[in-house]
């Protein structure tokens, strides 16, 4: 049995919370169960060096986990003056997530940088970013819509993000930390609303698994990201 | 008029929520008006190599801002490799302030490390840190009494902090961004519960200022050091 | 037509060059094409700390890449004073296949360094260098056994990777660097010698694609590697 | 009985000797007692980005220890990389100290960098520092008005700082190493020629001491800083 | 007697292989027994901010090693986040040595970049780098030629390097990394040509050396280069 | 005719200050010229790694330049960050220097840190800085014997070192800034009082220079290295 008697395809209880960042363009705190990420959305009039004056925009991301996010107390990578592999990996592929939905030559020349903070891991922080971050992004592209510098919200698709897993020989949706500590394999999926894929990272924690198993993870996150895309609509008041 | 209708006496709404991190010993969400910060106690069984058999303890404190806690997006020091001197200056004055309160031989030879993350910033993020940190150290030293590995909690007195500023030739008490940026001058007090001066720092912005003003100053600071003090007795359930 | 001529399913000229480095307990000169890197395994009789006392062993890995292995010159990681992500990227990849092939216990309580530098690069060097790094592994295991130090190679089974894509809407095996630069998606896989999943990554470039072309991807895979790991047997005289 | 029989309101030995450097703009090798630090003021034609084309300058200091200008060799800061926290604190006091006497639109658009060097430590390193290099900056800006690049020296008083504290119960001026290193409470005060406040600094070093206390550090200081602004007039042949 | 039955005043086995790596305007492996260096000259149209508009271009040096080109496995300077003082030391000698047989305004403003990355180390690393970058940088010369962009190749003269070394009172030409670690005093020589002395090194290991040793080390080693500079002509075509 | 009347084999008014710094065990302030640097000698009870447990001692050196000891003010590298590759360069050659002059295993398991911080710069600042720490040493080593840690002085010979240069086709000794700008060739001679040669650095700063040219610097060398010996042995009273 699960966590509070979730079933394996269950997953755990969200909530997406937009505007909740004061002073950014877009905001959203997002929740999967226990694991809380505040995403924002800064709109930035610069684009990077590489894109200059080529009439196309860019969208990055950075990711940081608050030292005592986690069960023990983790170093401060400024403190520390460099951020691990791990921070790095996960903000590229954020970033490349969002970008996969955004028609950059309608965002014009400017950039939006979504910082994703996780207050609080229980497993699945990435996901939980991707999700959250494009609840940010559609609300500063909104932003700019409402100030006139664009015509309309320059989005493709919604997309979203879960974790999926091999525990126990089972088939699991959105690992919290127990789980994904236990897994023999886990897989993040990144899709979009309609149901294409952004990304796909599968990774064997023991032995090899095959492929027989990795079709069932990507069944469960087909139907885990439908009901996330479901939700990001919603709070967006879009439907 | 200062926003909000306040009087110059007036401190922003406040409020101290404790246990608002699930992971952490201790832990307290604080709240001077738009100023969020989140605070939490971690305890650790190792002292730092200077301390090692000793028999005393140690409480050390680090902060930081997400990078979109501000009205525009700032640098995150992670990603750029370092903190900033004012980072440092801050994160050392919580941790003297702190240590100021704390019988280090009662705590015996463990570490508590504070961690102070502004979520939001509207000015006094130093003080308010200060404020909420007391809560989650108290809530940390109450979790060793209640494991049993103290007697009781080490902590001598409440200490609290508050910034006062001469804006427009007035005496403010509890700036705001918009009331700091205008100063000609701020002071920061950092005071116990029994209006015991633990720390001073005040700094002429423009002209320099005179004793006459700086005494305005510690009057107002203790009145709103009075306020927060009963506050976190209040919310720790002392009374 | 692919470059050389090659078929939609060919690799493309692939050596590998065992006992390539002097000094090194085990190194492999591998070539996919134009891409050349040369992968050398180093035992050291010390674990990581958090694996000191457990008698089981530890496999890690490092990437670099010449800064003229490139068409234009990139930066020399070394005089920047930091490793990209995309180096901690592949170096944490690496590092992870070859683990899912060893049996840490049977490797005894000391670590075996990896190290995959790109003397020349055309696309595909982080498949190149599983592969290769495969065989450095194997060799230096191998003088663990001719030394005594352990009974027998303990590795469960070959580890190859190739990457796949989609360019001009066709699914190719093994992209050289033009291909890559304008493939619609690309993905790296990472699988056995009996075709387990060890490690899948699979991004859109462009639009989103399906699961349709996922699969075809995954096809391309499976025959590639099982003619890499062919390779392998065959340059280590297992057959 | 204080060392070299000072009584508790009396300097150390103090001595300025403008010119020490020969190729600063300005300098002056300051000593308080056994604390010895060479002050330079270097003009430089450019104002840092957030200044520029305002017509205002910019004044910013720097400091540093030589490694064994202290009882036992502390890292050099050059070497490990990077400052420390408390090496911050202190050039960020010298910067606004300095500023906080210098008409910036007056200076026009050039900085003036201050570098303060401790070729000798016996306590009071950063109130030495903005006393002396009061004197360098004041020799860097007559070099300009002698260049006839500004028509007066843009200073609108002296600064000097000095320290106090409370030493086995009593207050004394100006502590020397073994003085801070026992004392109860210790307050840098940095005041104008004129007495105006520019910075205060007050720190319990054990128990918190008393608005009282308070009062009669600063009546000690205002004695100390008014003896010191006469020499650095003196020195300056202004009276 | 020396391994492989070398003489006093004999070299190692040398091999230059010019064009080596496919992407550089110039590049050469050289090898000076077991020393294997890869040197590859990259044209950059850009000088350094200091040589801007000045019609004068420049040539620098880079030089790395491969973590395992040596007997035990040495940090990856990538990974370890700096440059080691001996790395520095070598990349300025090979940029100087350079310089001093180039017309630098003949080669008009743009840069040339070398890089040194020893794929495998015995001794002699840095003067095998300088004799193979000679190469290099002619051959990227030569191609600039080709493009039309200057009329001649702008080398005043041939560059090589070569240690000699007091070992067990002998003096020996080209030491080897055994040699190198018992020498009693090594020296470096840089010549041109012609027999112009560039640059000269010569350290005592143990005790100090004579003038008459010193006098017979510069024989060897001009013995030594005058092989290396004809070898260098021979694979240029130049004679 | 050079500067203050010079013939091409004089020194610079030459200077050395013993017990210049108050704390060190060993001091000295050498001037060479206008060329300052203060070098200090700290005695570390405990060697490096590599060292220990093997009842030898070790003497290492660290070299600095305050901010603006030169014409224009240069970076702090403790503000940049890192030491630049000629600092480094030098203080790895300060250490030999000195290194080869003691018997370490008379030293004893214990470090010498030698520390030369240059307070002006007038050309020569490595040689000078050789020339004081030298006498900085002697009296660390002193003060062991003193303290009855070491039977005697484990110094085999006084060390010093001078600059020499071909400016305008002259051979000159000890070259000043200026000088050392305009020199054709330059080189420094690291001799020990009974003239053995420590360490030569020869370097042609525009054409190649020949052994005819070379040899002159050397003799120009000795004499100059032969007076300041005697200073040395002068001032430590040794004759």
């Amino acid at each position: 049995m699960r966590a509070h008697g979730r079933g394996p395809a269950a997953l755990r209880p969200i909530s997406l919370e937009p505007g909740f960042a004061k002073h950014a363009e877009g905001s959203c705190l997002v929740r999967f169960g226990d694991t809380h990420v505040l995403c924002t959305a800064s709109v930035d009039g610069r684009v990077p060096p590489f894109l200059r004056d080529k009439g196309r925009g860019w969208v990055t991301a950075e990711y940081g986990m608050l030292p005592r996010a986690t069960h023990t107390r983790g170093d401060r990578e400024a403190a520390r003056g460099k951020q691990s592999g791990r921070t790095q990996e996960i903000q590229r592929l954020i970033g490349r997530s969002l970008r996969a939905v955004i028609d950059l030559e309608k965002l014009g020349e400017r950039q939006i940088k979504i910082d994703c903070d996780v207050l609080q891991a229980d497993g699945g922080t990435r996901t939980a970013s991707i999700t959250g971050a494009y609840v940010a992004l559609w609300l500063a592209c909104d932003w700019l819509v409402r100030k006139g510098e664009i015509a309309a919200v320059p989005l493709t698709s919604e997309v979203a993000a879960v974790s999926c897993g091999i525990v126990g020989g089972r088939s699991l949706l959105d690992l919290d930390y127990v789980e994904d500590s236990g897994a023999e394999a886990d897989a993040n999926f990144v899709l979009t609303g309609t149901g294409g894929i952004v990304e796909i990272q599968g990774t064997a924690e023991a032995a090899p698994f095959t492929e027989g198993q990795f079709g069932e993870l990507m069944d469960l996150a087909k139907q885990g990201i439908g009901r996330l895309v479901a939700m990001q609509r919603s709070v967006l008041g879009l439907y």
